[in-house]
């Protein structure tokens, strides 16, 4: 990437961010007979400073295709939406247990455990709320709701942290992490960039190369995780590091080595890039997001 | 009621009862992609003889309005998976602590805590997949979600449970109660009579005869729930008794005392069954449905 490049893209990226940012305060400003305890739940943690990465995926396919309907913001809140959900969930000490997330104490810690459960529950079904009352045609919105729901489900997202659970400490191979992360971080990326496609009103052939995009960015946004998770500095990512190994995690470094995990990922976006090349200057932005998730510190 | 409706009810019950089971063991039928644990732990208390009373409550309503299309089915199925998602998650030792539900133990005594949040997660996301997916026109299925998740969202369902939870060990009034079961309780068996009458193709004024029908029918239901709670059999229940006032939860015989409750109970089913008077011979099954709730046992 170029140096101006990387201004563009730090400037538009910031722009979508500010967008999401403003969208998500806007849907989470709730009428009576939501709790206050459980409003602040929810924003404590859908507010505070986070990468944006999967709405940003949304948004940047649309402009891909060269449209954005009322299906495309929808679509980005609720993704994001969905993922906030999973990491409240992922972080209860049932689970993960982590004090710490997008900087801040970890909902839980906050608001204890019982009003974190309920947070989460409370976003996931208001994400496909979003998405349900939004102003585009009906078959645009059911065709993305049928997308999304699909990976939020047991097939996807929720088998995948199943799996990732039950594989702490056990014996694994590279064949198993990445069936794994294909549905635990994977399903969300490759559907964001399907939505974007969907609300576009693309072709499918664009939605299948965006979603093979996304699938190959998914994996290579996992393996960065993983070296970050080992190496990097929990100020900078705002969350904290060593729990993998310190769980006995399954993970990229630890069965491949760092450098061939670096090199893996490498790989990987430029295989992403390659499904870029129909859509031409549309695409930009994608293809120097994708770089931006190689070289990412946070 | 006489002896040869309460037989000719009972019967269109089991019928309902077995056209729904059906229904749900197809739809957690897994492909590849969901663990093995997950589904397990799903099947085990969704597919557990439960009274099915808010999918009946759709089928009813369709009936009630001359018409079923597949909206009705998906609809029925995904109010129960929503229901049975909010029971796992308030039997968790978080919540409730519950260790009987459906006459079985509890998900998390089983399956484990991580698990029990997990299978939760994955019901609800799967449940508005099921009516995403179905066989029905983009508006009906568009209109059917819009309602389903705003009831199953932080304004009601949730809500409701937050409030719940906060009002443990609190001095309270009837009217704060109110509030607390019209979200907790009273948003799913609304939305169930709306989305029967929705599937049917109902007219408005069908439809929002069909909701405060409902709402009364949903608070009558509470207020038996609790007597249960206070008096009830717990091999008839198939889950603990005494636990209201072992948590020191706010509950109508508790404010009212057990005879009153009972008494206002008999009022809204009276008022319940008003609703369905222009409806005719086709809300037979609703208006004994409503008498079967009064007079409950399990």
């Amino acid at each position: 990437m170029t140096t101006s490049g990387e201004v563009l893209l730090s400037q538009y990226m910031a722009e979508l961010r500010q967008e999401v940012d403003q969208a998500l305060a806007e849907v989470t400003t709730y009428a009576a007979g939501c709790p206050q305890v459980l409003a602040d739940a929810i924003r404590h943690i859908l507010l505070a400073p986070g990468k944006r990465l999967r709405p940003m995926l949304v948004l940047m396919a649309s402009d891909a295709c060269g449209h954005r309907s009322n299906a495309t913001i929808a679509s980005a809140c609720a993704v994001e939406m969905i993922h906030t959900y999973s990491l409240i969930h992922d972080d209860l000490p049932a689970m993960d247990d982590d004090e710490l997330r997008r900087g801040l104490p970890t909902v839980h810690v906050v608001y204890g455990e019982a009003n974190a459960i309920l947070a989460g529950d409370a976003l996931l079904a208001q994400a496909f709320e979003v998405v349900a009352c939004c102003d585009a045609s009906a078959d645009q919105v059911v065709r993305c709701l049928q997308v999304l729901t699909e990976a939020a489900g047991p097939c996807q997202l929720v088998g995948g942290q199943v799996d990732d659970l039950r594989a702490e400490n056990t014996v694994g191979n590279v064949e198993q992490l990445q069936k794994i992360h294909e549905r635990k971080t994977g399903a969300m990326f490759r559907v964001s960039l399907r939505l974007g496609g969907i609300a576009a009103g693309a072709t499918d052939e664009q939605i299948v190369r965006l979603d093979t995009y996304g699938r190959y960015l998914g994996l290579a946004f996992q393996i960065v995780d993983d070296l970050l998770d080992e190496q990097g500095d929990v100020e900078q990512l705002g969350k904290q590091t060593g729990k993998d190994t310190e769980h006995g995690k399954l993970t990229y470094p630890a069965l491949m080595g760092a450098k061939e995990s670096q090199d893996l990922a490498a790989d990987l976006i430029r295989q992403a890039c390659e499904q870029l090349e129909p859509f031409g200057e549309t695409a930009e932005s994608l293809r120097q997001l994708a770089y931006f998730v190689l070289e990412r510190n946070n």
